[in-house]
């Protein structure tokens, strides 16, 4: 059999007019436009998989995927041949040659995505509408104290939405940090950990932002994350607000590969 | 006849889904849906002037609109009533009160505009794509060095398109300035003037750009501006990447009026 290369693609999208990320019949995915150049480049069906199944309407500035192709096609100018080819809401950013051992989903990997809040409550910028949840002014300080509470290894049950089964509930979150996004009125909420549960950024969200309406007593959502209690948790945050940053592989596989990336 | 009130708008729009500011049959543009829902609101037909007559797919985030109303409806809360209304891509960031004296297209007014280049050839950044020019690297010094050349007191006839006639064709650039813009990989150019002629913006954005290619020998936009020949100036720059950022009336008009805007 012919020898195969794996490449490993860094993307970004707008999840506006995605149905998220995971192929599904009569509907428009990601993983599905990509599937379908590549594949029409390859001459036959090939499965790109990616590292995180982001949902319908969230967006990404890191995502990675991969996928096989035989030795003879390594050198095609994967980059300039996929952009030119993929819908102007996906982009790819970077193409690497990744070793066989590599898998962009269960390569051990810290995760992280940021959550955009609009804070000023007479106006959304429609330039930035389409990553914002528009909401009034906050109470930052008492985000601040929730999250540092959210921060650690916990069973976070309580912030998992109905989905695909997971073998366990516990996950580790290294930071939560809070900064000003692009725009001043924008608060960006930047979440990095070993992997999070189905819509569990979306759920901490909801439950920051009612700390941050000063809805909770303090220390509140200790108690929700104790009581494993899904219906004890706020409205999960819309998807907009969410982006997939950055997929960080360690030094086994984020040393310098061979770049596929043609210079031009 | 009963007593008017003159209200002044400063409002940001998307500009990709308009056919520019200006009202047209069976066109959808900004003024005409600013007059659909100011018109409702009144029970009549009312007029609404805007500063600068943007063009389709031109964007904005400080255009400056005015319109008069009857004295007993200055009261009603203008800023949410026209957010609730207005399409999502047209945002109201400000209403002011402003005497009968002031009119937003004739009075002593700076303009900003901005222009935003994606200067990353392998990739554009699906989120930035509606608001930037894909381009190659520049030469950033070579566009500097153009771009001082057009500062100043110039006839600009050479920069101007065909639109409605113009007494004439002199106009003052006070500042060209170059900056980083939201993405390291855009470069953004601020233009202030004390007006500009039709797509004049994107004239000079297209001759700076030939300069940042080095394809203009040096002091080459001084002999294209001293030619007042249209004709021998490059292609006009596409509408996306320009933005009406500013307008300045002076003391007379920009003083603490009364505030319209509801504090809620």
């Amino acid at each position: 059999m012919a020898r195969t290369v794996r490449l490993r693609l860094t993307l970004a999208y707008l999840g506006t007019r995605f149905c998220g990320w995971q192929v599904q019949p009569e509907a428009r995915t990601v993983q599905g436009c990509l599937e379908e150049v590549v594949s029409r480049m390859m001459g036959r069906q090939v499965r790109v998989q990616g590292a995180s199944r982001t949902d319908a309407g969230v967006h990404a500035l890191g995502q990675v995927a991969h996928f096989d192709i035989p030795e003879e096609k390594a050198a095609l100018p994967w980059q300039r041949a996929l952009n030119a080819q993929l819908p102007r809401d996906v982009s790819v950013l970077e193409v690497r040659r990744a070793s066989q051992a590599f898998h962009s989903r269960f390569s051990p990997s810290r995760k992280t995505y940021s959550y955009t809040l609009w804070v000023e409550e007479h106006y959304v910028l429609p330039q930035r509408r389409p990553l914002v949840w528009p909401l009034r002014p906050l109470d930052l300080e008492a985000m601040r104290e929730s999250a540092a509470i959210l921060q650690g290894e916990h069973d976070f049950a309580a912030f998992q939405n109905v989905g695909t089964p997971v073998r366990d509930t516990v996950r580790t979150i290294y930071e939560i940090r809070f900064e000003q996004g692009l725009h001043p009125c924008e608060v960006r909420i930047l979440f990095t950990g070993n992997g999070f549960l189905k819509q569990m950024v979306r759920n901490m969200v909801g439950a920051l932002v009612c700390a941050g309406k000063n809805l909770f007593p303090p220390g509140h959502v200790g108690t929700l994350l104790e009581g494993r209690d899904r219906s004890q948790v706020p409205e999960t945050a819309p998807a907009q607000g969410l982006c997939l940053e950055r997929i960080e592989y360690g030094p086994a596989h984020d040393g310098p590969e061979d770049e596929c990336t043609p210079t031009d």
